[in-house]
């Protein structure tokens, strides 16, 4: 049983979120992963969908690109929270995946993220913050990710203008 | 029995979408509209498309705004040609609503049109380019529909500047 | 004790939020109000943020416009889910608020939602979904929210071409 | 004698409208390919436009990029339905190229698709949902066409983390 | 005989083209004006744009809105240098009417303005600087406008902050 | 002597810069204003910039829409630092008077503030900002303005539901 | 005496501007070239626009990127007709330089071309356009030009999809 | 005691700001670098910049891509004249980056820069502008390092036609 679902409009959207799989990893999130389309297969998507409660998700993560109906088409068929991830495209550096999943009419949300990598990896942490209202050692373990990841930032040193002469050199 | 069918995301469209059905009269097609959802009522929208062979439907004109999903969904459930019509947002004048129908993947076309009461009115001047390949009928209307349009451009009069410095006075 | 607190980076915001004032009191979710501002107050928001999780807040809608840092910033100060509302400005009908919201950088995860009302909604309807995972009697209400709202839809009539004729006479 | 022409404002949109061309011919559609251009040979668009009809031609596909004149000019020229590609350009992905095509106004329509491969790929199949209405063997292809694409879809096997994790090392 | 003409797509267009009619008749140059279209009278342009030279015309000016075809269309009828003045819209201010103007491909050149009123202006105050290198007079009416142009500038006082502030009171 | 030029080029400007010249004033910073234009008075504004030094003039706030140019002409005629404000437009909003101002090449840096009267305002600000460094006075009455400006934001109250639900009432 | 003059606003922009060199070459357009900036050398550009009537110069050809200042301010120095060509750049395929140089405010016009090497070569045949008005010779060079220019179009054959299908294997 | 402080927020940022960093050691401007968040380590962004003033700095130049907060934030929280630079990204060439960065509230001001390496020079040299007010041995080196440049620009050659024609043989 997983919590966590990932459905992707397309087999090759994977290269852009395995930045979210390696991230529910990492926080100890099982999840599953499924391809699947509004388009090419919607009643296999309701059905599926359907399915998702009793197969313990909680969350649903949904990953699309172009015309992005996916996320959206996914949150009219279900209550429980969809996170959507544009993923790029070269139309605009994906503007039409952005708008097509975050301009939902009023009365069906979609959690939409940034697009590209950056977006797929904050899919998991959104999912994380979720999840982690219900689950105090996800809680912790997501207060332990926030912390390294500052961590990382703060420890970096300051360069000074000499030091950044001699590098280039 | 209606070749045509009208599927609106929303009722406010029916202030874009009359262009539509004021052509189609003109045109002598009839047809029938519908408000439907593909988020808000995804179960009840695919019972509709199923029905429409039966009804005797054989272009779809479908309109939505924002995350428009409607004409890309209706056009996932059925093999009826189905044309999409971008109802105008305050995001860039409609934008979102034009590339979420537009940019399509591979596999399930539709067929859009321009942004605003334009592209309604286009989206019956195309069914009925279409219905007129088999109904000869409708394709001397057509023709007829269309040599008016341009004898209305033709016959305007060429004006010279003094007749245009006169009506400015 | 309020589980969702609203956050606004302007008094002005509120002409826009007051629809997901509405649609959480529909829901039954009691909420608390604040005017801070990422910019012009960052010490008081992060006292804010920091004491939010002791006032039982679980969910935070952040609603600003322009360079719209207000959502991302207040993410980076807590672990709670947050929700960004993209306020309309006139440059590109807010895409500058929209971007500034949702292309955050991997680590920090901001759910944004639509611009505008249909944003503001929603934002209110997926700090519902969030809540409701750990809340029957929320759940079952959310289900019903949606149920009517299908309804709404589906109980909407066919009309014929020659009824659409008759009313525009 | 073809149904379909496909006329293309350059030779070098070949690359993107091969997509074209090859699913077509999984259709079994015969079809025609001219390069013609709406500004360098006008006249020439003319007379092969007027000629289509009693070649056979029931639906044309147009491609071009840039300012895309190609199948407005066409679709002006017929009344036979008009199918346009958008071809990819380097500003803003192409926008330049789907605006001028799409954007159409009232009176002469232009069935527009999405830019680059997925967009000259959809254009075969909508010349096909076309032609389907009037030839029961092409729509049982284009039903058999569909139906292997959802299955394509659908037979994708559910991946849990654990063997992500594994396909991973 | 006139050696400016003035093509619009639509009668509306007259209310933006008002501003290159004024600047005409202020520089004492005589036009004719006619409405003629790409897309609604095909062939009837060509025969126009045939019979220009004989007229006397030496520079066309061509307005248009939406997917604006027009001008480049007129460019490749004929060898004279064509003004194109694109007619604002709702699709982010005139971006679609812009593109379509002047994204024309190596071969047929069009000379686009700016959007709006100015770029009516201005496709005027163009056409004199053309036919100025042949005409000594309308040089010297060139020169004198833009000089008077520079004076309205010049003449204009430095305010100091007193100033400002008590016409404020 | 005045510390502080402001350039428009166009008196119709004055509308949006209102905002600069009264946050001036209420920060006790003198200022001169002028009406001048990279391209109707090039010399002029030549001879305008070059006489700055000697009027005690140390920086300079310049204000266009559309091809706004003056920012970055102004920027190249002087070594003082230039403060640009792009003036909206009906084209996306003003994202060409903002990008005219904004994309400058390097060697000539232009501090572009936002559209319309945010940036208007802002550019005063930053004048007072850049000023300030060697004016302990104008620093201290910085620091006030920026405190009260925090202080507004603060002691704005932390509404609850009951009373939200009540003042709709 | 070059009746051309091309000034670009940086070294780099050879590469683009090569296609307007190779077409004036091919028209017998003798022409001069210069690398000057409106931003880093304003007043050694109103020297050599100054210098340009009597060194023969009719029209001017002018080439920049980013914020373009260059032809328009060119156009504020001289009553010639300037070609303006937007030089692409990283920042949405070039929107930048596109508007920049094509929002000329009212009175100041400048001719503005497509980005990238279409606009340089359309450059050159405008410069050719305009030229020709006076000069018969060039005029039949320029006729004979688009002459062969339609030929290379009309003389491609027509394709089947046999030969297609033959072509691919 | 350096004047001037860059703060990056991420390390990868280096690759653009290098050209602030060369510039500002041509200019003899001492500086120091430093990496920080304004979302994954926000808390220590305030203590940082917090201590800057007693470190001696005047100028603060901040750099970031996507929803580019980490400028304005820094606005919030310092007096002192904040520079802005837009890191490019694949979202419409860095269109998010400048819009999150330009499109400040009033109250706050932040000076951006262009997006790329252009912008991160200029930001050198417009902090040079500002330290140059109050330091006449820097204004000396600034009009010099203007001098030069214009001089670039000024010596170019003009080539002929014939020469070009040459160059490309």
């Amino acid at each position: 049983m997983s919590k966590v679902t990932v459905i992707m409009g397309s087999r090759s959207d994977a290269s852009i979120m395995s930045a979210a799989f390696s991230t529910l990893n990492e926080l100890g999130l099982s999840f599953e992963v499924r391809v699947l389309s509004a388009h090419r297969a919607p009643r296999a998507l309701i059905e599926y969908v359907d399915s998702l409660p009793e197969r313990g998700c909680q969350v649903i993560i949904a990953a699309a690109g172009g015309a992005a109906h996916l996320p959206g088409v996914i949150a009219g068929l279900t209550d429980l929270p969809v996170i959507g991830v544009p993923i790029p495209t070269k139309m605009m550096g994906g503007l039409d995946s952005l708008l097509s999943i975050v301009q939902m009419p009023g009365g069906v949300p979609v959690a939409t993220m940034a697009t590209d990598r950056a977006g797929a990896k904050n899919s998991a942490l959104y999912a994380a913050r979720i999840l982690a209202l219900a689950d105090d050692e996800l809680a912790g373990r997501l207060a332990e990710y926030n912390r390294k990841q500052t961590d990382n930032v703060v420890r970096q040193q300051i360069f000074g203008s000499d030091e950044i002469a001699a590098s280039e050199t």
